[in-house]
């Protein structure tokens, strides 16, 4: 739920209601940057957030508009506003930092999710020597740009339509190590975990690690499968709002989320392949292959195309790490994303 | 949906409804293994099987009854029939093989699972140096005996219940090579796969890699979490009914599966940890001690518990698998277990 405009009046007077743009924006993650912003526990924040590019993807779109993409969301895309990203860092544009009243090492930070409201359109892509799980099989790049304008669905050619499901690909706090550090690999300060689950209602625990905790978020996703397999869910702008609490003297060893109910989630039909491997990164490789297949041989997509499907919703489970020498992956294929 | 009554003596009139029972028990793969049954494309077998002890943890739960099991269930175990395996192979006991006529290498044999209905108990354990995957962190064995004789929930301690959601751990065909070869390890033929998805209206696709396919079913649970963490699901005896076709010429690389929307499966909420590490099977296991951690100090179970516990309920997904050096897992626990 959206918190009522009343209501974020009421609190703003109180001040327990804060804003934080693009006016802090920053992509690294370094404990000696002095917060944009300084709250009290139980206090809510509303950010404004960049997608994963720095609006590279929509200068891009801007100037050359992708095949197939309806003129009025290139117009849409064209009147954007995009920042550069100043120092060309290559991270994740975060917003933050957000600085915890009372917060000590050894704390948990709580993080209601209250609210994700993503942008028009997102992209998904995909490229030759890529992070993605299997881009040392993809001859040439590629990049689709969805339509989101609907609010519930994300729509793909073949009349194919994911629904929404928006997450910030990055949650985290400052690390205790001094210095810069990547926003790209996760740890146990959170960041980019790129959980799919922490839609609006779920509630995220992280632990404290330095004075204040120094929250930042971004990187949120319209939708995305549980894997991420070609690097990139439906990267998208957003509105984001978190409500913070602490806890204090508790500790935990990693981060951990508790969920909602989600009612968007389809109970099936599913397709599913497989893959068995003493490597479960093989394995997962394997089972994903076996989903591309599948979507290009009975749903006639482009390979590339269905790499990038499968990024926003095909799910990998570990369906057993036990029996060796060969663990099992599942990959995962909602059938109701196909229309009729 | 089991097969009706009169269905079933219709179908065995015409020839297209068997059974194969315990007669017809082995322990290994081997494709020189002559078949116990020959049908056709489109025939309907009812399988008898046994759970993956071979009849060893109900021979000892009869002679020392389990401390908190109900006497009614040791006496319902003890009165059971249990055979000893005559060869001592340590494989899974598997009912087959059943050849399909027709069936040649590059053929797909599809096996639509009918009905699964599984014995009054089972049982799941864990042991220092054990398969599973944090047994190098168990100091003491432990096991479990549920109660499923509800038909719709395993009975745990604390009043915790699991839905029963019974699959086969395995089933599979005969590999091309020749020679007996484990039953431990799943394959391209499938076989120990543990896909706790394979539940009734599930169809399974194999490759048949030798002429007959000789496809072989056991190992049934009544219920298991993605992972199968502790190396046990709940084990159990099971009558099995399965649906076989052919798909003449149409090749697949691996097993994959279409399964049937499953109202059983709780929306949520859930509660979840991370692990975040360049290996998946290291992250994989921080994450499972997050879920350990939460249900000894929240729930108060003995560690071996939670592990047993885990192992029938808990869901490890692949977050993410390309914010490289770190891959993402998170352990899903089921909130709507717990009483109240």
């Amino acid at each position: 739920m959206l918190v009522p405009i009343a209501l974020e009046s009421q609190l703003a007077e109180q001040g327990k209601m804060h804003r934080l743009g693009r006016e802090a924006i920053q992509t690294y993650w370094d404990n000696a940057m002095p917060p944009r912003l300084t709250i009290a526990p139980g206090d809510t924040v509303v950010f404004e957030t960049l997608e994963a590019s720095y609006g590279n993807v929509a200068r891009e779109a801007a100037q050359q508009a992708p095949a197939g993409l309806d003129p009025e969301l290139v117009a849409l895309i064209a009147a954007g506003a995009y920042p550069k990203d100043p120092e060309h860092q290559g991270g994740h544009p975060l917003t933050g930092p957000v600085s915890v009243e009372g917060a000590e090492p050894g704390d948990t930070l709580v993080v209601e999710i209250v609210a994700i409201a993503p942008a028009a359109w997102g992209w998904t892509g995909c490229r030759p020597g890529g992070i993605g799980l299997l881009d040392d099989e993809v001859a040439q790049g590629d990049r689709y740009h969805w339509d989101l304008r609907d609010g519930k669905t994300a729509h793909f050619e073949a009349g194919i339509r994911v629904p929404l499901a928006p997450f910030c690909g990055v949650m985290g706090v400052a690390l205790a190590e001094p210095g810069r550090h990547s926003t790209i690999p996760p740890r146990q300060a959170g960041g980019n975990m790129d959980i799919r689950q922490l839609t609006a209602g779920a509630t995220l625990s992280l632990p404290v690690l330095v004075p204040g905790a120094l929250f930042s978020v971004g990187d949120v996703h319209g939708a995305q499968g549980d894997g991420e397999v070609s690097g990139t869910g439906i990267e998208t702008e957003a509105t984001v709002t978190l409500r913070f609490d602490l806890r204090k003297g508790q500790t935990i060893r990693q981060p951990q989320f508790r969920t909602v109910p989600q009612p968007s989630v389809p109970a099936g039909p599913y397709f599913a392949a497989t893959g068995h491997d003493p490597d479960l990164r093989e394995a997962a490789r394997e089972a994903l292959r076996g989903v591309l297949d599948y979507l290009e041989r009975e749903r006639g997509l482009k390979r590339t195309r269905a790499y990038i499907l499968a990024s926003a919703c095909v799910d990998l489970k570990i369906s057993q790490i036990v029996d060796a020498p060969n663990w099992t992956v599942s990959a995962f294929l909602s059938l109701s994303i196909f229309p009729g």
